[in-house]
């Protein structure tokens, strides 16, 4: 432990305790004030939340969040991928970086938790740290990414996965509903087209991303702890699934003259969620159009989506191959025509086994006995794990629900949350060493 | 018998003669000629074709068609409702009337026979009466409806309800999807919005109403049979079916924890098709939307149509009473919501028995044995079956397409057609006054 470092007690303390718990809920009131603030800056009316990529929102969004991080002692700026980053520095100029974040963008009519109140939980963190005049011997960059949840453009992570250094020049070709091309955005925004390459971070220098986010699952609510460790993000795999009939008349077509698109689709549907259910993945058809679409005509044509997920891969493709060989079949007896198209393809993403342990201990240290679980959920941290280890701790939200104004969250386990963000931070401190001698270990196996 | 009516062979003749083929070869010839004109008076540009009530299109189709029917020896009108309407006058003047007819309005991207065809059918034969100097023992009135399918103001049959006599003032507060009510339309159309009423024709004047149509379906083609006689048109209830979930996170919510409205919708679906073919009617789900339909979002809410018909009344009803029932106790399995609500109820119109006879007569008559089959569509004769006696003539369309520009019809099924309403016109002057007799009786039962 070097530098001006309090003890673990006066930084993060047992939240059972009344005195400690007290100043962590102020903070956590806070941090909840922050959210509403933000939750305003949105493209749609309230309650509704919409705040996507390289947006008038967006814009609002990082120049309230940097200076909240001014405030909190941090020196800012903004990437060339339109993330918002600030940095607490180390006494130390030389010292490795602990990465910490999550996201500013929403889907439409989102909640105000998601993504949001892992990058203000990171504010707050680094807040207490400078009010207690303590300084690490690392440094402290808090990221919060412009786009995870890939609503404007389609494709996702576009500003973690610029950090990382897999951002694909080609994405500049996407296009938005309005027909506004990502190119044209980052311009739009201030931000240059042939630059954003740039914002990727240097491997060597990292510890590690750490991100703290709701769970936007019932899991912990269900066992009443307000904590969990996340041991790996599911992979996902998108498709468009298209079915094609044979439009025609409601009234004048025989039921056993018809290639009914509609109804092919639908056997589809209820045949995915038995599929799911007995080879243990998670599986859904979130959207789905039929045309032509009037009352009275037999549906020729059906689109419809699935995202099928798992911890473990292997699992996964299993089951959508299970899938897609029945549904087929079941096409081909009816005399429609199947056309499945992968739109995504992400596989899981485990986080890195000294992270789960930090911040397993850093719960217990503050009297939380947290679970390990997966993510069902995509985040940030996927795209970070292709450049340092990765870690991510879940908090608890009420009955699971996410991406809706109805998410929710306790002002006590945001309290908690910030205790238990503090406590892995003053953990690091006496792990730092053995952390990076294991990393130039793994990654430089020579 | 009588007037100067010439005998059978001259006006109708046995289409199975190559001399009285090419006779009306010819006379079907023009009649797709003046399908393709009227086609051309459309909103849409080529290949399209849509023609809706009381619009520039509809004015330019009735003046069209008045053109045709006087050329054909008609007095032309237009109605208080929009309707054209020919007079092709008895030599009699106290004669009773038979009603031919059927629609110039079109759906959106239409075909060109729908409707329109039985109207110049109808103007064809009289114009072949005229060119005989043949006057029949009763008025023949052919009238083109306005709106039949209802697109431009959401409920259907208004110009054959008006002359039906069944026209609801409310409906003038119907508006267009542009804000136009029904009323301010009349009026524009150069027709007083307080005198369609006045639309309505006297029963006991009237012998029936007779209408040919394209089959909109693909029985006729698929039995090889030209012609077919209706016995009934099918009687429709369509309902809005909603299904409420809980939103969720496509990752994070395990599937057993789900209350998935897609899922549920889609079992729905499933089963009304499995409970229309074992109790034999016609249910078709012709339009779904999903909420809040993003590809990783567990759906919440749900809302499809269901569009069930039969031609008799206690089936369907029966049919959809086990769907409601047995889908409800699934949804309830499912802790799904399940509301439904009524938008249209019609009961099935039967084909007036000598009306079926006098068309299967004729059309034997000419050397076609018909088949008789119910229809699915609704047609005006629906509406017109409230005031008189009701036909319908079905003739063959290629592939059972209808509501769509590739809609088509041979010109040879369009002679044997025009050959059968004559062949049909001359067997009721011989029947006229048993007709007249027997509804007499029926009527007035006292």
């Amino acid at each position: 432990m070097s530098g001006p470092v309090a003890d673990l007690k006066t930084i993060s303390g047992d939240v059972s305790q009344t005195s400690v718990q007290s100043s962590f809920i102020e903070a956590a009131q806070n941090i909840l004030r922050q959210c509403d603030t933000l939750a305003r800056l949105s493209s749609l009316a309230p309650p509704s939340i919409c705040r996507t990529f390289l947006t008038d929102q967006h814009r609002a969004a990082n120049d309230l969040v940097a200076d909240w991080m001014r405030c909190a002692g941090m020196s800012v700026r903004e990437d060339n991928a339109g993330s918002v980053c600030g940095r607490y520095e180390s006494s130390d100029l030389q010292a490795p970086i602990l990465l910490l974040g999550s996201h500013l963008d929403t889907v439409p009519n989102a909640g105000r938790y998601d993504g949001t109140l892992g990058v203000l939980l990171a504010v707050a963190a680094v807040a207490r740290l400078q009010a207690d005049g303590i300084r690490l011997p690392y440094h402290l960059d808090v990221i919060g990414f412009g786009d995870e949840e890939g609503v404007r453009f389609g494709a996702t992570l576009l500003s973690s996965r610029a950090t990382a250094g897999s951002w694909d020049n080609d994405w500049l070709a996407l296009r938005d509903a309005a027909g506004v091309s990502l190119a044209e955005a980052l311009e739009t925004f201030g931000l240059a087209r042939d630059r954003v390459a740039m914002a990727s971070r240097r491997a060597e220098n990292l510890l590690g991303y750490l991100e703290i986010h709701i769970e936007q699952g019932p899991v912990l609510e269900d066992r009443g702890i307000p904590l969990g460790v996340v041991t790996s993000i599911a992979g996902t795999r998108r498709l468009l699934v298209q079915v094609r009939g044979s439009a025609g008349h409601a009234g004048t077509v025989p039921m056993n003259m018809r290639r009914d698109a509609l109804v092919g689709a639908a056997l589809g549907i209820a045949l995915l969620e038995t599929i799911a259910r007995e080879q243990g993945v998670t599986a859904t058809v979130g959207r789905i159009s039929c045309a032509p679409g009037a009352l009275n005509v037999i549906p020729g044509d059906v689109e419809f989506s699935v995202d099928i997920r798992s911890g473990e891969d292997a699992l996964r493709d299993q089951a959508l191959q299970s899938f897609l060989d029945e549904f087929g079949r079941l096409c081909s007896l009816r005399g429609l025509e199947l056309n499945t198209r992968q739109i995504h393809h992400a596989d899981a993403t485990p986080c890195t086994d000294w992270m789960q342990e930090l911040l397993a201990d850093a719960a217990t240290r503050i009297g939380v006995s947290p679970i390990h679980l997966e993510s069902g959920a995509g985040h940030d941290a996927m795209a970070l794990a292709s450049l340092c280890d990765v870690g991510m701790l879940f908090l608890r939200c009420r009955g699971g629900i996410s991406h809706h104004p109805d998410e929710s969250v306790t002002v006590e386990d945001v309290g908690i949350s910030l205790a238990a963000l503090l406590a892995a931070l003053e953990l690091l401190v006496d792990r730092q060493t053995s952390v990076l001698a294991r990393r130039r270990m793994t990654r430089n196996p020579t």
